[in-house]
């Protein structure tokens, strides 16, 4: 296509849906790789969509459907079989819900169920402790947090599963953007926690589904 | 003296102690300016001091103290009351323990009481809620934290009063020196918590004291 | 709510209002939490409100009232009983305002009075020297200040009381965007200064408001 | 003890070993804390150990050993059952093996096997494609990688399971102590790739460890 | 010209077309350079040109061509004999074409023939593979990409010839602007490569331009 | 005023004219500060003014200017005395312009001569040399340059006058809004370059001007 | 000589002495260069020397002295007469000496007096108001502080004439080894306040000197 | 060898030498890599060795040398053909001579002969412009300055062929390492200029060889 090379063996290869991120590419550009994606018959999603290019790109696909608050276009061509076990999606406060619902757009489309505990920052420790159940039964967890971004160290600490921390640009000031919450993140005194890059919520997605395969697929070998 | 400007009249117009910051001063500077705080008969703190700085000043003053892990030397020339309520000093490790020891030091000199609570960090949530009670009924309460530095902002969603909080220069990596922490610190999702500089327990020390001091003394007013 | 977990708790363990931070939140969101928030009765404050979204609001909420300058909403249900000793709200220049109001917003609707001295930048020393008795007499000051936030150390080596310096983004090129006057405050020379988040009037409203609670507040005890 | 608060307990909470991470610790403490930690029959590991520390605390513990590259003092008390997949440990260069080390050894102690596979770094593509078949088949991945860290997408690109991302602090100027490093990881265009902190084999060990472990245990149920 | 002073001299001095960096300067100070680089009859390339400074001068000059990925004027009053080998500019994504499409332009109006390989990054290393023998033969090869910015090394060692990196402002959070890709570019593990500022396709095309027309041009004396 | 405390004196007291800087100011407040200051009849300087504050003011002030490119509204009710020598102000590029004008006009209203060398960036020396003369006649030189700010090193070593080097924010990428020229100018292997900051052509004729009003004062006496 | 390239003609080019900056370069070679510049009967000054540097110096030098404060080594050949009237250098604190010195040092070579004011930083306003007379008495100033560097804008708002500031390393923490107080210095919101690098006593000396000498040498004429 | 994988195919698929970076080897580890690599016959480099790595290897390679200044091991086995034109490498000042050495050697080792113009900074012109003539007849430049760095932007605006800029760590206070050089060179007005990384003789002598080479090998084709 001269502007894209498609690579659609990375599918089969990384265990991925087909992906288009968005940003920095013409609504042309990104219609025109969608058709390539899309015209094997699988599921594909596009992150960081405008709603705008979601009108134009609605015309040729009636029954791809736009995720608002994750900005991310859905076509979903084949039947997802889910997974068992859902992965809990936590975030500290509800300004982080966008990032959140990129994670479960993405998790989903891989065929990973979710569950979102939305606002349940450390400023309020007992909204959290409420959950504590559901998040010790998990297999991964994503944790999504702007501002100081404290959650990921409590919540690695209550739990025996690998914590996939989201930072998010929530907040004003010194959070810079997103760099406070990811440097706490990555100086969390709990083991157990990575850091995907701020606000990616696709990332924290596709890691934490690609876990939560992992554990489902191996138990059928 | 040439190199020093003695500020005798801070000590009744801000209620501090008189102190000495040690650092960029040679020992002999250290010493006469010492001399000349303590002509006075006051009592007199000198900060980041190393124990060579306190051998060669215990010559002159037997009395005086060294305070090890805090690095300070303590003259106590004068009786000092203790306040009726203490200062919790709360840190998130180990190794946050002089720093905690600093504000401490001053904090006591300044006449007010304090009780360390060690290694309370956040990835263990029972070690500090096992102290809540006390935490509760402070009129201040000082958290020391390096690494992610998240302890400000749970103690600070669990008590009513005045969070001061110091990050530490604890923790290696992107913890920058305790950059991560203070920046943590600053973007506290919990109201009502103000930070000190990295490292700074002094000041820590200082302010916790002035709040604790100004909330007894209005009382007998 | 799904998109968020009111902690009404919080109100009475941290002796703060009910409040809503509004960025990143949308205009539902922020009616459904105030609802929720006023409904039993209590004072609510919104900050950071675009005026588009307390239009949306006051008709649902004819008694709300906008804080302009400090893009605040209030809401006064209770009425309030104000402090005996007012807070000095202090700032360097015309254009740290906005975050001296929404300090003083908050102070206010916990039940603190202030008094607001503006524009006595350290440029001209005269002007805030003016003001020198006032300061002395408070149990707690803020200071904001942009540019290089020069305020908070003057001020804090001329009162015996804790001070919370709030560094503005007011400023150009290396002030970027606040950190200069953050650093500046981290460092201050004058002890007894600890420091909110660029622009955080709230937090600083909240802290000194905590500050002057307690000392009236165990006076009566 | 006063200085430390140990928590037995999150070794069941949180599937770890217990661990003892000794920078800011005087060796006296660090002595107590492993007797603490030792004393009820388990394994114990202390991270970033001075050799001096270790040669102190092997005259109580003769049956300790010490891991020379990667700084780590290991007591093996309890036999350790090991994993049956191994989880690949690839570095990009010799200078980035005692990282490679920490995650190795940390791995170990909580059961799961590893392999080493060094100095395959981008500049020689060859090198790495020839381990491919056994990066494909692990459940997860370690790569350890300073300068300009582009090893962990290269990797991400070529498989389906999570790659944690170490960065690590080998390279001059402006790697600026391993953040170009980070900056890249956190940036990986290949999905599935999240980072730990700079040079931290040990979080990198401890999570590697526990998707491991998570694999193999829900197949046992 | 009062605002401007035209080096007419450095054509001649350093190899380089006649060129006008807008931003910063108005259309009328445009339009005036523009003319005065002009009227010796050679070839002017305008760079960073918004279409409304395109539109205006297009009345003056209506042979001036309009490159819109590339935001750049050219204007070609003298035939331009082009270079027998090309220079491959390769990008890494879809997003990096306007800064590649800047070399290109820059680098064909020095006549120097280019070839364009997009979308190449290294999550998928077959696509790049499929290439080797053209970059192979090269001498000199431009690599433009941003996020992690790692194509550059890969490419570097697999060839044989100088490699100028540049850096995009493509990608999200801790990318910072472009920050991450020049970090990873300046610490490459593959020698030969050095690096252009951020989005700098200008100067990356000026200088595989100079390169390529040395080799070719010591050739004939 | 409330918002604004005039300190009159600091024409006396500094040497300096009566100056608003607008920002963060509303026009309200900017139209009340210029009322306090001219009532006095001397002459009035606002900088960073917005063409729309111009227009409001000039309804009360008909005498007022607006100096477009400098951003500063100028009004003069008392005849200026001009300085025998002028302050030459050297641009690197045309896009600098702005910063250089607000440096004139501010100079002006001091009474100072100035003369601009515009456009003369050190990738063409000669047009830089071909002014030697006039630079060695100077009491003081004003150096505005963006991009990598080299200018000042240069002209600081041609000449035995103190440099204010301005840097200015023109530029891309890992110019960072000004920074490259500040690091530059900061660094200046030439000694005799004091450095104002980035983009503050004000601060730079306020100290160019009370440089050479110093010369030709002291001469006087 | 093949290291070094000197430029004799700068003396009489920029006003400057014959200095050499030490870091970076071999005892071996300073000798040598010292030497040449040495030969031709004037002053040579070695700023930033070690003691063993002088040391060895000495030998060839006897004549030479060693400023141990300010690392500097001096040879005074020729006589110097001295300005009339004195630069005043103020320092925040007593660790600010060793950069003051440097600038009295680098001053007096080129004949000028000074005058030290030390230890009156901005935390005891009184210690710097008791100097009031001789600040406004000066055709420059000099202000060295670290920490916060609050002293440049509290000077400049006094006197009538420029102020060189001189941010020092001087501080702690977030002090950033001198990047708090060039930021706060770079921010002055006192005019004519210009900035030397960090710690560089010799560059405002050099420039304080320039400013005194153009006073005082234009009234001669 | 397990700590290291040798790519002897490097050699001739990137026109570089057998090369190894020795900081965060071990001496043991650099030994055995070095004979690895010396089996061939071939010459072999080592860079960053401290002398005491000479020393043990000099034991096993009588005939390997140490540049000192350069801090490289050489080692020549087979004859080195020069190349005709020499490659000039240029430093601003003699404390970057280690750096510009670094370059020699590189260059030399892949028979590229150099000529070294030293201590030709911005501050004096004329010093550089004396080497004119040598720097115009060059088909590649490597300019090495440390501070402002701002040799390479007056170096680039004088010739018509390539300049690698090398920024080095020579500089104090807010150089920040190179940092300062480095955004400097990044954002050269001159166009032709690249950039290798901070005090990366190496990376620059590679890359200008490969130039040079590529221009007199492409002639005998």
């Amino acid at each position: 296509m001269g502007f894209a090379c498609i690579d659609h063996h990375r599918h089969i290869r990384c265990g991925l849906p087909e992906v288009i991120y968005c940003p920095g590419k013409t609504t042309e550009q990104i219609i025109k790789i969608f058709e390539k994606l899309a015209e094997k018959g699988g599921n594909v999603l596009a992150t960081r969509a405008e709603e705008n290019v979601f009108k134009a790109l609605a015309k040729k696909f009636p029954k791809a459907r736009y995720e608002k608050l994750a900005r991310a276009i859905v076509l979903e061509q084949k039947k997802i079989t889910m997974s068992k076990r859902a992965i809990p999606i936590v975030t500290a406060g509800t300004a982080d819900l966008p990032v959140a619902e990129e994670a479960r757009v993405t998790a989903e489309i891989m065929g990973q169920r979710t569950e979102l505990i939305c606002d349940v920052g450390v400023a309020g420790l007992h909204r959290l402790l409420g959950h504590l159940e559901r998040l010790q039964d998990a297999n991964v967890i994503i944790v999504v947090a702007g501002m100081e971004g404290a959650l990921a160290s409590v919540v690695g600490g209550l739990v025996d599963c690998p914590v996939i921390a989201v930072p998010t640009s929530v907040g004003t000031g010194a959070s810079f953007g997103g760099v406070a919450a990811l440097l706490t993140m990555l100086n969390s005194c709990a083991a157990g926690v990575t850091v995907a890059n701020i606000d990616n919520g696709f990332s924290a997605g596709v890691t934490a589904g690609l876990i939560n395969k992992k554990v489902e697929a191996r138990c059928k070998l």
